[in-house]
């Protein structure tokens, strides 16, 4: 079945586009097994959510929208599984905010970062950073902590999306204002962001940039405001609420 | 690394196991695409409940080893994560209870039950079923339904790890008892099942198998007790609020 096949109204669509996405992301050599285990992990914490975006998810991906539209340098980090599943929504995220795209993975090969960035460029991007290799994150082990220079080394806001904890902590370290989507409120890497985004990543993107739009005319001011207000540590509370107070009962399974 | 190098003190020497195995797996064509991302729901729900054995899921071991030993044709059914995760703990479990073993795909092709009987024989087992194909499971499409016929479709009870939800309704209509290993107590596989098991199949294999060996000599009427007096609905819910109630303020995330 490919991706066009999938009838819109099927009542598992946006779930069953995910797994096609994800599954043709590694015959392209784009996702790794990692990977799709960790897309199975995702899986469940949506289900436990509920699979929608939380008032608090949205306050969220506004408060990224403002910060992104603040920052000076902003670069979009982007891995494996973000690129085999939301390739074209990211690019427009981009745009949205004018930020650099930067392939950055954590099993590195020359080869996989060609293909990612390959892949982001048939879906619309221009230029792709991640191949200079000519920077690093302090703390971690070579090959986890290369860069670019000129991308995420001097990025003063990064997205990092669907990232591991390590590193996320690694580029806190570094004074980065951190934008973290991940759909476990209790793991590392959102608890380390600045505004974690606990949501799905096919519904946080496209929502950072419609909220980005949305703000295009705001002043300054007024996006300072919007980021300041947002409390991270009560998203990921009410995140947590959320998954532990649902219940299965009226749930269809998985 | 191989699994003999994982340091057995390591903190998450279990969590460490289960992914070189299942990725050991892909690599050997036991284990699907599909298998990984279920590995990764596995994870998440394991994650939650703390990693450990509930006392209900303890229960559920032993009533699903006192089921096991009073069934006159009881069947194991194998498919490409069980093969994968606990090769030589299911096929002991078949011995402690003298059961059959069947090779059983939701994706079938003769290739990879050909791989995953050969590992099973690997591992121990003497006799591996599932190649006839010449018995089916009503109401599913034919692909789905294809079993052997003196294997799992002539079997008063069955073990079915980790299975589909639609295979396991359609076993449950035929009339079969059916104990069920999942993480999910959402999912409708164990909510099918007379005994589900809400616990990580790599625990609850050989916990199965070592309540068989302490029933061994356990008379036909003290086996029935144990079988009835467990209740599938308080296992459930036993597992869905350790699921809802914990916290992950003690967790060290994922």
């Amino acid at each position: 079945m490919t991706e066009t096949e999938i009838p819109e109204d099927h009542p598992r669509y946006a779930s069953l586009v995910t797994r096609h996405r994800i599954e043709a992301g590694v015959e392209q050599g784009i996702t790794s097994k990692q990977g799709l285990i960790a897309q199975g992990r995702g899986e469940a914490f949506d289900y436990l959510l509920g699979e929608r975006t939380l008032p608090s998810a949205d306050a969220a991906a506004r408060a990224a929208a403002a910060t992104l539209l603040l920052a000076e340098r902003p670069v979009i980090s982007v891995n494996g599984n973000v690129a085999a599943l939301a390739p074209a929504e990211t690019v427009d995220l981009a745009e949205a905010v004018d930020a650099d795209l930067e392939v950055n993975l954590f099993n590195h090969t020359d080869e996989r970062v060609r293909r990612i960035a390959d892949h982001l460029r048939e879906h619309g991007a221009d230029e792709v950073k991640g191949l200079a290799g000519d920077g690093e994150i302090p703390g971690l082990d070579h090959a986890r902590g290369v860069v670019d220079a000129d991308g995420i080394e001097s990025a003063d806001a990064v997205v990092v999306p669907l990232e591991d904890g390590d590193r996320a902590a690694a580029l806190d370290a570094m004074g980065k204002t951190e934008i973290v989507i991940d759909l476990n409120p209790g793991s590392r890497s959102p608890q380390t962001a600045d505004v974690p985004i606990i949501d799905n990543l096919l519904r946080a993107v496209p929502n950072v940039a419609a909220h980005a739009r949305d703000l295009a005319d705001a002043t300054p001011a007024e996006l300072e405001r919007i980021a300041d207000e947002f409390d991270a540590d009560a998203a990921l509370d009410a995140a947590e609420a959320a998954i532990r107070e649902g219940s299965f009962a009226d749930g269809d399974g998985a």
